[in-house]
Order: C-alpha cells, then sequence, then structure tokens
C-alpha cells in the first residue's frame, strides 16, 4: 500500500533541545528531503516565527520534485475571528500548496490550556479548517493528544476530529503529543476511529515511552496512510518518532510503498547530512543508518555472519545505504578500502608497493585521529596521490599568523604571512582578516591563483573543531573537519594537531590540492571508489 | 502482577561497539543494578573470556541484597559429551545461583553456523539443561533467534523450546536476536507460544528495527512474566531493549510489579552512574531518565506546563527520578529567566533598571548566536556581574598569539603575550606552547596566578567550534564552547566572534573571570539558580 509521510525536522524537530538550523540550513534539509521522496515536508510555523516566515518565503524561488511543502500552524485563537486571526493569516500567506494544524482534542487542555468550552474549541477547528479548504489548501488536521484524549474523554475526543473531518480536512492525524501511549493501547484507539471515519487518517507519535517508531508501524497496520516523524528522530524531550526507522520498516518489513526500493538506498545518506547540519552526531547505535547499525563485534557473530550475513543481521545494509563493518580489528576495516578500490579498479593501478604504503598511511591516519570515513575529501587525496605519486603542485615554505587585540580599539586582526613554492617560483603574501584561518585562506589563494585560478571556485561552507583528548586541557590534540563546495558537490577534509591553527591549515591546504588533483585528471572511477567507501555500497 | 528482571548490560551491552568495562566497572555496576532491585544479573560468559571468569570469581565474595548472579554460556559443543564440555563445565564452576544457556531455534542457524541435524540440536539442549538442573541451578534457556527460527519453520522451533522445558528450564525466553521482528508479528507469536506452555516464559529484544522497548512491553501483554535489556540500551549493533525504558513503562503505564515504586526513584542514578562508568554520554532524549526527557522548549509547551505539568508529560519526573526543566531560548525565555531569579530571590536584590538591562543583554547576547542554555558558566557570570556592577577584577590591555610553521624543521608553534592591568597594576606574560588557545590560557594564568593562585584549579575539558553562517566561508563568525572543570563540578563558557581566536580568547577570560566571582563571593542562590535555569528545577 502507498504511505506518506510528513517530515517535521524543521518544526517539531527543531523543538529538541539541542538541535538549531538557520534559514539555509533548513532549504538544504527541504531539498535533501525533497529528493529522498519524502511527500510532505512541514517547514515551520510561519505564524509564531520570523525565521520561519524567511524559510517559506526563501522556499518559494525554489523548485520542488516531488514534496508538498507544509507550513504549520495552530487553529485560530478563541477571540479572533478565524479571517482575522494573525496565525491564520501568516499560514495562507505562506504561500505551501498543504498546511498542518494542530487543534485540542484533550478536555483538560480545552479547559486548562485554552479556558474555553467544549463546543467553543470544535467552532475553533471547523472554522480554521473551512478557511483555509476555501483558500485551496490541503488540509492536514493534527488532533494533539488524541490518545490523552480519547483515554481522558473519547465522546470529546471524537467530537473534535468529526469536526474537522465535517470542515473538509484531508488527513486527520492523531497525536500522540506526550507520547506516553503504549503499543497495544495506541492500536485499538486508531482502530477505533478507523472504523468511524474513512479518508486518511494519520499518525504523530512522541517518544517518551521508547516506543514512538513502534506505534508508527503499529497505527500503519491498524488502517493509518500517513505517518509523521523527524529524521534521527529529533524533537522535544525525547523526540518525535524517527522517520528513517519507520520508512524502513514500512518498506523492508511491511512491504508498503513509502519513498520506494530506489530512494532508500539514500536513506543513510540523508541521516547523515542532516545530522552534520545539526552538528549532532548521527548515534553509531541508530537503527538502519548508525555506523554499528549492521556492525558486529561478537566473535561468534562475526564468524557466522561472514559465513551467511542473514544469520545476524535483520535486513540487507545495502538496502538503506548503509553497509556490514566487522570489528575485528581494524585491519579488516582497510581489507574493506582495498576491496573497493579493487572494485573500482584503482587498486590494479597500483603497484604492491604504492598499495602497501597507501594502507599504511591510512593506518597511521586513524591511529593519529582522523576519521576518514567522514572526510571524503582526505580520502580521495590520499587515493590521488598514490596514484600520482610526486606529483606536488606546491610545497609549503612556511605559514605565521599572528592575531591581535588592544583595548584601544577593541578590534581583533588576524594578519597571515605564507610562502609557498610552485614550479615556477617562490611566492610570498601577506593578508589581514577577521580571523586567523581566513586570513591564512587569503595568502593561499593568494600564492596560488595566478597559476591556477580555478581555485577560486572552492569555498569553505562549515568548519568544527573537535578535542580528541579531553583530559589534555588547552594542550590536547584537535581535530578540525572542514566542509568545501565548489557549487557542485561537496566534500570534507580532515586536520588534525595539537594546534588548532596547524590542523586548519592542513585541512585548507588537502581541500585545494584535492581540487587541483581533480582539475588535472578528471577520473571518475576515483570518485565512485571514494563515495562507496565514504557511504557505502 | 510481578515482572522479573534479567540485566544483560555486564554481557550482552559489552558486545556494543563503543561499551567497555573493567572487571572492577563490572563488579559495581553488578551491585547498584542489585540495590536496585534487578533480579537477575548476567554477568559475562566465563566460558569465553577470562575477564568474565574473573569477575565471576570475584564477585563471590561480595554480598548480594537481591539479584541472583547469572552466568551466560551456550548448549554443549556437539563434538562433546555434556559432562566434559569446557563451556559448560565452565558455567557450573562460576558458581552462580542461575546460568543463562542459549540454543540454536532457526534450522538455518542449525545447518549453517553449526553443520548438525535438527535432531542432534533437540539433543545438545535438553542435555545441557538436564545438567545444568542436575547441578541444582536455576535455568533461563534463551531460545536464540526464536522469531526467525518461527518464522522459517514454526514446528522445529517449537520442538527446541519443548526439548529445554521437558529437561526443566525454569524459565523459556523468546529472543529476538537479530532485532527484526516487528511489534504485531511478536505478539502473535508469543501468545502461540504462551497457549502452549505453561511456567515461566521470558522476551529478550534487540533494537535494530527501532522498536525493542515496544516488543518487550508488548511480549509482557502477551504473556511473558521475564524481561531481558541492557541499561541504556547498549548491545551489539543498535544494542538491546533499554531495560530503564521497559521498567518505568510496566510500572508507570501497566501497573505491574517490577522493581517496585520506592527503587523507581532510582532509575536516573543507575542509569546515569551506568554511563559514567561506560564512558559514553546519557543520551539526553534518553526516554525516563535523559537530561531532555522533561524539558520543553516550545513556547506552546512551556506556558502550558507551568499551569499544570500533565498537559505535557506523561509521567511525573521525580517518579523516575528526573526533573522537569524549561529551557530558554526566545521571548518566553528571558519571561523564564526572570521567573528562576525570582524564585532564588537574586531579582530582588537587582534594581529595575539592573534587571531590564540584564534581560537586554541576554537578548542581545542570543542575537549574537550565544546559546546560554549549554553555558551554565556564561549565564551564571552574567548574573554575578549584575548583582556586582563594576566589579572587574582585570581588563584585557591587548593579546596577541602568532603562530608560525617553517619548513625546516616542520613544526608549528604558537607564542602568545597577553597585558591585563589588575589593581595592583599593569602585568604582561609572553609564552609558547603547542597551539595558540594554550599559550594564551598560559599568559593568562601568568598574569593573574601571583595575585589569585586559585585559578590553577580550572582546567579545560572540553573544547568545540562551530561556524554560525556557514555561507560566508573563512570569514563566517564562529561559535566556541569550552567546558571546565574544578575537580569539584563542571561547567560551560561560550565565546562568540567572527574570529576563532577572540571567541576562544573570551570564552577563557569567562571562565577564568566567574571562577574568581564565586572565590570572592560564595552565594549559594546565585550557583542554585543558575542550575534551576540550566538543568532545570
Amino acid at each position: 500500500m502507498r504511505i506518506f509521510t510528513l517530515d517535521t525536522t524543521l518544526r517539531d524537530g527543531t523543538q529538541g533541545e539541542a538541535v538549531s538550523f538557520s534559514v539555509d540550513d533548513k532549504l538544504a534539509i527541504a531539498q535533501k528531503l525533497d529528493e529522498l521522496g519524502i511527500d510532505y515536508i512541514e517547514g515551520g510555523w510561519p505564524g509564531s516565527n520570523p525565521k520561519d516566515k524567511d524559510f517559506f518565503e526563501r522556499a518559494r524561488s525554489l523548485s520542488w520534485k516531488h514534496a508538498k511543502l507544509t507550513a504549520f500552524g495552530s487553529t485560530r485563537f478563541a477571540k479572533n475571528p478565524v479571517h482575522l486571526d494573525r496565525n491564520v493569516l501568516a499560514l495562507v500567506e505562506a504561500g505551501t500548496p498543504a498546511i498542518s494544524i494542530f487543534g485540542k482534542s484533550w478536555d483538560l487542555h480545552t479547559s486548562r490550556a485554552l479556558g474555553i468550552s467544549q463546543e467553543e474549541n470544535l467552532k475553533l477547528i471547523s472554522e480554521t479548517v473551512r478557511h483555509l479548504k476555501d483558500h485551496g489548501k490541503e488540509v492536514i488536521y493534527d488532533a494533539e493528544h488524541f490518545f490523552d484524549g480519547y483515554q481522558a474523554n473519547p465522546d470529546f475526543a471524537l467530537r473534535t476530529l468529526e469536526a474537522a473531518h465535517q470542515a473538509g480536512a484531508d488527513v486527520l492525524c492523531l497525536c500522540d503529543t506526550n507520547g506516553g501511549t503504549l503499543t497495544g493501547r495506541l492500536v485499538e484507539i486508531v482502530a477505533e476511529v478507523r472504523r468511524r471515519f474513512d479518508g486518511v487518517l494519520g499518525i504523530h507519535p512522541h517518544n517518551d515511552s521508547d516506543v514512538a517508531v513502534a506505534n508508527a508501524v503499529a497505527a500503519v497496520e491498524a488502517g493509518c496512510t500517513h505517518v509523521q516523524g523527524c529524521f534521527n528522530g529529533y524533537g522535544e524531550r525525547c523526540g518525535n518518532a524517527n522517520l528513517c526507522s519507520i520508512i524502513a520498516n514500512l518498506e523492508l518489513k511491511l512491504g508498503h510503498t513509502v519513498i520506494g526500493p530506489e530512494k532508500l538506498y539514500g536513506l543513510s545518506n540523508v541521516a547523515r547530512y542532516i545530522s552534520e547540519l545539526a552538528n549532532l552526531p548521527l548515534r553509531n547505535d541508530q537503527p538502519y543508518v548508525g555506523k554499528s547499525a549492521f556492525a558486529h563485534k561478537g566473535g561468534v557473530h562475526v564468524s557466522a555472519v561472514l559465513k551467511d550475513s542473514s544469520t545476524y543481521e535483520h535486513v540487507k545494509p545495502e538496502l538503506v545505504g548503509n553497509r556490514q563493518r566487522v570489528l575485528v580489528s581494524d585491519l579488516s576495516g582497510r581489507g574493506n578500502i582495498l576491496y573497493k578500490l579493487k572494485q573500482h579498479g584503482i587498486s590494479d593501478r597500483l603497484s604492491e608497493e604504492a598499495r602497501r604504503e597507501l594502507l599504511e598511511r591510512i593506518k597511521q591516519m586513524e591511529y593519529q585521529g582522523f576519521e576518514l570515513e567522514a572526510a571524503e575529501g582526505t580520502f580521495e587525496l590520499l587515493v590521488r596521490d598514490a596514484l600520482n605519486p610526486g606529483l606536488q603542485f606546491f610545497t609549503v615554505e612556511s605559514y605565521e599568523v599572528s592575531t591581535r587585540m588592544t583595548s584601544g580599539n577593541g578590534e581583533t586582526r588576524s594578519t597571515a604571512t605564507v610562502t609557498l613554492e610552485t614550479k615556477d617560483g617562490v611566492h610570498s603574501a601577506t593578508a589581514s582578516a577577521h580571523g586567523p584561518v581566513h586570513a591564512l585562506d587569503l595568502c593561499l589563494r593568494r600564492c596560488l591563483s595566478p597559476l591556477y585560478p580555478e581555485i577560486a571556485n572552492v569555498r569553505l561552507t562549515d568548519y568544527k573543531v573537535r578535542v580528541l583528548e579531553p583530559r589534555r586541557g588547552t594542550a590536547a590534540k584537535v581535530r578540525v573537519h572542514v566542509e568545501w563546495s565548489d557549487h557542485r558537490r561537496s566534500w570534507a577534509t580532515v586536520g588534525v594537531s595539537d594546534n588548532v591553527i596547524e590542523a586548519s591549515w592542513s585541512a585548507l591546504v588537502d581541500a585545494i590540492r584535492l581540487e587541483l588533483m581533480r582539475l588535472m585528471e578528471r577520473d571518475d572511477s576515483i570518485e565512485r571508489a571514494v563515495e562507496d567507501y565514504c557511504w557505502g555500497v
């Protein structure tokens, strides 16, 4: 059966304690979700938040392949006529094809939070839904606290659904807002609602009882065909139902069509992408998409899995774009690199000696704290270096960067000087900038751009620093992870050092060298091998 | 109903990728679990692992209040008579009152992994169970891959249970070893087994489909009275079912007796204790016990929860030893800050003017990109500054830090010079170090330690950088988040700047100023208010 998904990472997800996205982040994520085949992307609450309003304005100029952008808001305020309610007006102005609005289903909320009568509440729901329908919108009615409300006063809860249904809501979505409903009870209630209403029923579970994904799946088994959740289970308190797991379960376990098998392959990639933008590491043990999801450590498991992977794997990791890992030692990991390079015919182009050196170098770098799996740029550079031994576009003679603040003007400035040797001689440049990495970047480009003007296209898009040995205080070793883009694609390079400037410089130099290597030798097989290694086959 | 728990954090939990315990850790955790009222503590696999053997030897000299220590192993090897099988001998020698052994329920495994006939497999099970019963042990029979086995060949799977049952097993535990079974199907199978067997049925779910806790709870609803899981959901791949969530769900939602309401209060504490020993941060969003499990961020939620906490909390956090937190990041948040300060009588000590200025300053800082929620140190400093206007321990005249690399020795060194003015004059210091932040830190301490030797106790424990405006490339604004400790407690300060050095410097200076403020004025009400704000009430 076709099951529809509404992703609310950009709305409910941002209510998670550590989750915060810029408007740029939100637009980038929405585009990714669109590519993945998500049906509705709930982008924010235009009536409550200027940032979300801005998001919808900017989203209009983008093209959407599949998804319907969805604005979120509440039913009208009790004191406002619907056509003058600011929140409702903002919803319409957001210009999205679909709108989700939430209303109260729990008598406790109607009396306590809103302080209105039950009849008045039904009127808010009915008038708001009808107003939005009159404006040509597809309306998803979110019945907030439906399960708590049903258990407290089933008659009232059902009447709120009836009000939305009668007013023309396209989806009646049952929300377990507090996440307190266990699966058995939830299924009974969904089945009861299914008996009473035709049309599309939705489910919106939260994870406070640690059963949100099970609740979503069980609700589908009980008749829901619209599922709401967040990528990586982000969301207020314990998070929303994890949409990655739901999609995979529905597609692979229950035979439903959600995004389809081809797009399912992108699931791990999108989960990682979103976690990067959120700057929250993807949980290693996250089902389906985590780094450990198909990682085998126990001796019994490892030997069995090498004979037949179905002995200890519930699905084939490739189906969701993840891969099997065997944690016996890092040796197997390097064996795996070699296997990938072989697959793409690259390993044949390396001598026995070069292959050994490449593996040795990777081993050394991993030992030093590089995480090459998350730095496809640095990994690609290593492979290209091995294929083109001795190819140095430039050597760094010296660099120096100084940052100075005086109380006179209170301003901080960084000044850098870089000296490089290229094939046409020694080049020096000095530049001043707001920050030290920026100053170094300017110098590097000034030295190289006369010879290689193409490097102007490569830009830093993100920069992150983590301490590797927290116990050593300010003397600790750090890893700098830098993301780059040339407007066509993006990649990351990594530097590790006990000096944050040196680690940044090393990531900077790697990015520029990689771009020069690519320009010199357009070799798709290398890019494919790197992609396989970094994102799994 | 009384439901029994078997915790396998110390056995199955350690198969998690990042989980590793010393024997001391294991003994300490086992004692905590015993105090909490866990019924069976599966300590390890004495036949496969010398560390686990050592654990059981040392455990004998400890006293156990409630729990039965349980040794884990497999049925005898096909080639060994049971009384000569080393694994079975090691199980008996472990000296535990209970033993759990796993046998094969899936014909795929019998033929592929063991390479024996189905009849032979039944003999392994039956003989091993009987041997252990003859030695006076309570025997928990773990039917490995029971659900996969049942779906592949129900007759064979049921016969393996029958063999264990006939041989006297005290518990028949149904394992979803690969974690691939969805809740609906699992319940059907448990119910079928329940119809066929009397005695204690157990459930042992894994989380590969993200439904392990739901599966455990649903299995209890279908007739299991013995539940196996790991604290914090540790375990191979995606982990075992999270025992914290299971216990809380069964006690608070289904009215069963597991550890009882008094001990339930210790749940959050034990979860944190175990995560500390595992050196894995407790997930903030972990249901029931995580720091964010009862944290409210959305404006609508905050105002409702302040009226009546049941509006957005599924259970009272105190029941599991956790607490409510109200997070602040927008306008509602600033109202909340004031509320917190009022509660602790601090707001009364501020003039109307000072209060307005404090709120304005917080608003400005948030606008600039500070995240005060995650920087209790910076927030505390703001409050202390407002209470002690004009109290400057030092002013920064200037600082400069230079990082230099030359290809001669290839080494990177940073050298800093800092000039401060304190009450006894102007102080300058120059220092060289591996990194620029380290060099600045050294200078700052050299300038101040003659006057304030106590600052030697404050140490950096973690350092993170993230870019706030990725699009601006190397010129982007960054936020530096630094964690500090004085061996008594830890806190964080934040710096925001378009210069990574300046942002780090500002976080550094804040940390030192805060420590001086604290030394000057031991004022518990401030610490309590800050704690309330940053960690919740």
